[in-house]
């Protein structure tokens, strides 16, 4: 039996157990997604007390339920949690999700309810992810069993980066960024306490998953420190880790959240490193460094053309690149050549400053000659897009480029609606939009590590 | 006479030297600003070749126009701005913005230039800034030299924050960020080579400055090391600093871009230290740490109470402290009492979790209790606004908490278009919201240093 069924993401069925009908209310969110929202599949609302909910026949019991159920969303008080998991495993539904909080985040009558589940799932066909958790969000197949309402948390459209996360407070938010960046997710899972799967299972699982070509995670304790590393150590994609609760303070405050032992910041930092996994320092770093990845090939090595229109980003971007052991070679005589029209305010050292008065043609000239020159294995353009003289076809210029060479490439843009937009369309076309040149060299380094 | 003059910020008159008819142009768009913006002046165009541009009539020098002229902002070739300085020395024009690039950035020739300007104005009732920057903005006269189309380009409300750039790039894009996200600015200065007027007397002007609380600078080299000092010292506001230029490759980029010299990263970091300015390391810093100051008392101590609903920000921002040397005290038993009506999964240790079915009431007895109690000195809220419990009302309740309490409080939240709302409207009230919890704490550790 796999460790996670694929019936969590793709379920022909659904049953909300203690589905709601008042709108606010965790229960009624959850069955509202399934019911009202893109899933395809069947909903059957559980919920003893009322006949129908979001128009949807209820049922007394997942096991009153005429049709085979695969996958169970459990939204009940934590004391009615282990009656309903019990009535899963006699219908033997594979995969449920507890939402419920009221766990071992709570202590030691937590801790006893947590045991009960296990006992009862010992064995059987099904397999649990929660208690104390958000669920999971699946792109393709809308599974969604969030109880955050679509009207203040968006979901991200289909994308390859996966995204597991031991709290749903992170999880989400970042969710919710994602999809106000405009970009995509293919599989998110809060897992909570793990008392059946844990985030070891899930990257494996993510690791097979066709859907997915970056895994993000944001973690604070592991249950089992050394299965985890033998499984990221065999993973084929690009793994990176968000570890909170690294600092003795920090490992507090994550004691009375969840519940496995956060350890101390090297043992950690190490273990990573050594396995492959690439830490992010905070969760801007995460979603920056998992972008890269989504997006554009790893780079051949660390020799980077910076092209800027503004030189004040060019100095910045030199000194994050010198920090993180990426160099800035100076273009050679045959290179400069090509450039040998370019004004003389123009800077042709590395990086090559086209100045405030650049237009799309000289930007080509100079992105088009470092993407074809073995001079560099990656080019960041640092755009200050509002200047006069370039006009938003730059956008089109570079996302051609980019589909013509085969290299990295990264773009640096800040600013309002007009950036925005432009911004926004360089990634809809594959090129990492990021808003200082730290965060896009730090994205690189990611990459090289 | 004063290093910066007033008339740099609120001149009766404005010549713009250079004026062009052809929209894109920068002596087009400087133009306009004066012209169709919302500059309340009068304004003349000067450009030889042309009777009316923008409707304006067009002095062939400034010499031409008949009545006095406060401010010129100059836009033509490298080669003739010598010509038209000698000019407003004639014209007797206090304040001269030289825009135009081709001086020292672009080596010996452009330098003899700059000695030329040097000679021209010395001894004259004129000052300069410039050449090669983009110049003024006001957001009270709306002076705005700046050449970016305010359709590409937002210009910033009115607000306490003065920002001062080496850079044209990099502080028109910080400009047109602060814009985007609502945030207000005093007076912004891009003043490029320094030929005249350089960054200390716009400290120090800045400093006396009655519309100015926080100054922020980007700076690439300093052209008087020891005058800057003395002036940062005698400062009574918060200056922050971003530094660019400080690796050894850094400093060569620099060096190419402007002209004054880059010294080593650790000599600046300790004199700036010295004298009391905060050192940003990136300029997101440099902005969030100018929006605490901006909005918000300076707290009086470094204990900090955590008050979120999302364990997981719970436990980032306990990492983020203790990197920081801030500390989370337990709540006393006498504050915890306070709590006694919580739910019994919400955790009462700092962070104070009050978990995603968090209501207003909730939130407001946890803020209003730590900003009423001497056992902390800053509150700061995380907020996941998006769980279903959570009114929108939470906003009314921190705003007025805010106002009651004259103690710091900031908040951190992040997500999209009903999570910016909210945050938006907290910034307007005057409390400053940060994407993440480490750039929350980083704005207190700044504001304690």
């Amino acid at each position: 039996m796999a460790a996670v069924p694929k019936e969590f993401f793709s379920p022909e069925s659904v049953a909300v157990i203690g589905a709601s009908r008042h709108p606010g209310k965790i229960g009624h969110e959850i069955l509202w997604n399934f019911a009202r929202g893109f899933y395809e599949g069947k909903t059957f609302p559980i919920n003893p007390h009322s006949e129908r909910i979001l128009e949807l026949k209820t049922y007394k019991s997942v096991l009153d339920v005429p049709d085979k159920v695969d996958l169970a969303v459990v939204a009940v008080p934590a004391e009615g949690v282990a009656a309903v998991v019990k009535e899963c495993t006699k219908k033997k539904i594979p995969a449920v999700v507890v939402i419920s909080g009221g766990f071992a985040e709570v202590g030691e009558e937590g801790r006893v309810r947590e045991l009960e589940i296990k006992k009862i799932i010992k064995g059987t066909a099904t397999k649990v992810i929660g208690p104390n958790c958000v669920g999971v969000f699946d792109s393709k197949t809308q599974v969604d069993t969030l109880f955050l309402s679509r009207s203040r948390l968006l979901r991200p459209k289909k994308g390859n980066i996966a995204f597991v996360s031991q709290s749903g407070a992170v999880g989400t938010t970042i969710m919710d960024y994602l999809a106000a960046n405009g970009l995509g997710l293919s599989k998110f899972i809060s897992y909570g306490n793990q008392v059946d799967v844990d985030e070891t299972d899930l990257l494996e699982f993510l690791g097979k998953d066709s859907d997915t070509k970056v895994i993000a995670a944001y973690i604070e304790g592991l249950k089992d420190g050394k299965k985890f590393l033998d499984v990221v150590k065999k993973l084929e994609k690009p793994l990176i880790i968000l570890k909170a609760g690294k600092t003795a303070q920090g490992s507090q405050a994550f004691l009375s959240h969840t519940v496995a032992l956060a350890g101390s910041a090297e043992i950690y930092s190490g273990a990573f490193k050594q396995v492959g996994a690439i830490e992010a320092e905070n969760w801007e770093e995460l979603f920056d460094f998992a972008k890269a990845f989504s997006m554009q090939p790893i780079p051949r090595g660390n020799k980077i053309a910076v092209v800027t229109d503004g030189g004040g980003f060019g100095v910045l971007a030199t000194d994050a690149a010198e920090k993180n052991n990426l160099v800035l070679p100076e273009p050679s005589r045959k290179l400069l050549q090509k450039f040998k029209d370019f004004p003389a305010h123009a800077s042709l050292k590395n990086p090559i400053d086209l100045t405030g008065d650049a237009d799309v043609e000289r930007y080509k000239l100079a992105v088009e000659s470092c993407l074809a020159s073995d001079e560099f294995d990656v080019v960041l353009v640092i755009a200050l897009f509002q200047v006069p003289a370039l006009s938003a076809s730059v956008d089109d210029v570079l996302i051609e480029l980019s589909r013509k060479y085969n290299k990295t490439i990264v773009a640096c843009a800040a600013g309002s609606h007009y950036t925005q937009q432009l911004a926004r369309k360089l990634e809809e076309n594959g090129i990492p939009v990021y808003p200082t040149p730290e965060r896009a060299v730090g994205a690189l380094r990611a990459m090289l590590s």
